[in-house]
């Protein structure tokens, strides 16, 4: 049965704080039809992510913000369904940024690069083999630089970021450390993902445990969450310690500075006297990097080395309350929204 | 005539705040006499620099604090009296670390290089031709890096370190910004060292005249001061701005965190969004590039490419208020205290 319609969510409202149900709305257009050179792709997953949170609000950051009434963000796995470019064809799948929609027409430019099932799972291209894996391997490779011996923390441990790091970390001879929220999440982080240990942050006396987990101090702290994690963490660096920075999630949803004192000197001056580097960064700003990240990430998952957990949700009328779920830590692996059934190219 | 006394400055007691005199001590004692394998030395220029500050703290830092009671530390150019190794002569000019005295027993190793009085002033290797010098251009090559074009803001840029920052930028091809206290330092910034643009960090508007200063944002801000300079400046630091971090003398005298609200979650949403690079250092870390250094700048110093400007104060007891008056920004120049005049040697 061929869909007439393309179904997508838009931005219809900027968030104050946490994002509502009513700040997205689902519209439906007539399907589009190619035009020459163009491709028609059906999505098949779409990916979820918190920077998608800035994009919302009205401020500077390395991309424009989204205007009201533009079709939310994101990445996404497609299937080609019709295709004007004689080098792709109907069936192929591909890795993309068409946003929250169900279909998107697109130029060659737009598609970033196509996928093999039989390297990995096509889902992945989203996750631990994709951009959130490839901001743990760049960030942790040309940032956080562990060297062996060294105690690496990571928070969001079982998320496909912070998962990814502690593995890639322990792959190269450090200790890890990881943080996440619940003891569900730190059984997996430390059974599956095989950190050194893991510690929930929900625990009253997490600070005292993170301190108790590193006798000799924190040489990198992969920062992607902020807020009380931080402040745990902060305290603990050692001299030349290392802080790539490619998340605040604790803070995406704040609509005002929290109340004082004022602790920013108090953080130049530790970043001073400890002699620390605090970098942030966009795993882009890498991306000559990215056929080497590829090589070696594929080896990595071909072998077992490296682990991932994926969290799906059907049908993208679902997205926005996976979004506002994810915000609050209500994910637990990569998040993603399942728009179609890859196997029924047939239907597109 | 011979000397048979040492008077030395110690740590009277920790600092509230701002230092006040009776925080220090002098003392006088007899004269040592050097043993076996050492060198007696009588001081020529002690250097007074604001890390001191902290060094009067009980916290920790890259160096122990000084204990009550002990010798304030400092830089010092003296001179050989006595020796009782067969490598130093009397008379002999060395650059050593012997603190707030007239005098030091010291070995070899203590002495860190022989100074040549043809090759540059001897006062300068405790200014541009040393460790201050040595921080501006390890800490602008290692971590600012400006490239041709590029804006680079630095303050505190009449005094030894951020007049050479600016004038090592402005030779690597940039467009240098310096901010000063007081119309005087303003005009030696601009006239003397050459900076593009030089602005006084009093005026009502500094905040505005350093926006309009800087038309295509900030690049690389060489971080000695912090306060309200930094404040000025972070809204102004371009994707992928550099911030090495040698110094807050702003803070130095604080005694507890300024009132909220809390802008410290601010400042590292700023660094993620902005994939800013905030980079603590200590100029000691990059101690394998001396040598470059020194053939570096003993080049530009013959060329007449770098300037700098000391400010001498006459005499040890004098010390005290003058470093006092230093962490005001009262100096003029590299602050140093002419402790003996090195002519007369033979006075020793």
């Amino acid at each position: 049965m061929i869909t007439s319609t393309l179904q997508r969510i838009v931005l219809a409202a900027r968030p104050q704080g946490e994002p509502k149900p009513g700040d997205f709305r689902l519209e439906s257009l007539p399907l589009p039809a190619p035009g020459d050179g163009e491709i028609l792709l059906r999505v098949l997953y779409l990916s979820l992510d918190p920077y998608m949170r800035g994009r919302m609000t009205d401020r500077k950051s390395y991309v424009p913000p989204l205007q009201l009434g533009e079709l939310m963000d994101g990445g996404t796995v497609a299937q080609v369904v019709q295709s004007n470019d004689a080098d792709y064809r109907p069936g192929e799948i591909v890795l993309s940024h068409s946003g929250w929609q169900t279909h998107a027409v697109v130029t060659a430019r737009e598609i970033l690069r196509r996928l093999d099932p039989a390297v990995a799972p096509i889902s992945t291209a989203l996750g631990v083999y994709g951009m959130p894996g490839f901001t743990a391997w760049a960030g942790l490779g040309e940032i956080g630089k562990p060297k062996p011996g060294e105690t690496v923390v990571v928070a969001a441990a079982s998320g496909p970021v912070g998962g990814t790091v502690g593995q890639i970390a322990h792959l190269r001879g450090a200790r890890v450390i990881g943080i996440a929220g619940g003891a569900k999440k730190c059984a997996f982080v430390r059974d599956e993902l095989h950190f050194d240990v893991a510690i929930d942050h929900h625990a009253p006396d997490f600070a005292a445990q993170l301190q108790a987990a590193c006798p000799n101090g924190i040489d990198v702290y992969f920062e992607n969450v902020g807020g009380a994690v931080w402040d745990a963490v902060l305290p603990l660096l050692n001299e030349f310690a290392r802080v790539p920075v490619c998340g605040l999630v604790a803070h995406y949803n704040d609509t005002a500075l929290p109340p004082g004192p004022d602790r920013s000197p108090a953080l130049m001056v530790n970043i001073l006297s400890r002699s620390l580097t605090v970098r942030g960064f966009i795993q882009r700003e890498f991306a000559a990097r990215y056929p080497q990240f590829l090589q070696e990430m594929g080896d990595w998952l071909r072998t077992g080395q490296v682990h991932y957990r994926e969290d799906i949700v059907d049908g993208l009328q679902h997205a926005p309350q996976a979004f506002i779920g994810m915000l609050r830590g209500g994910n637990f692996g990569k998040l993603l929204i399942r728009v179609a059934d890859g196997a029924a190219v047939s239907d597109a």
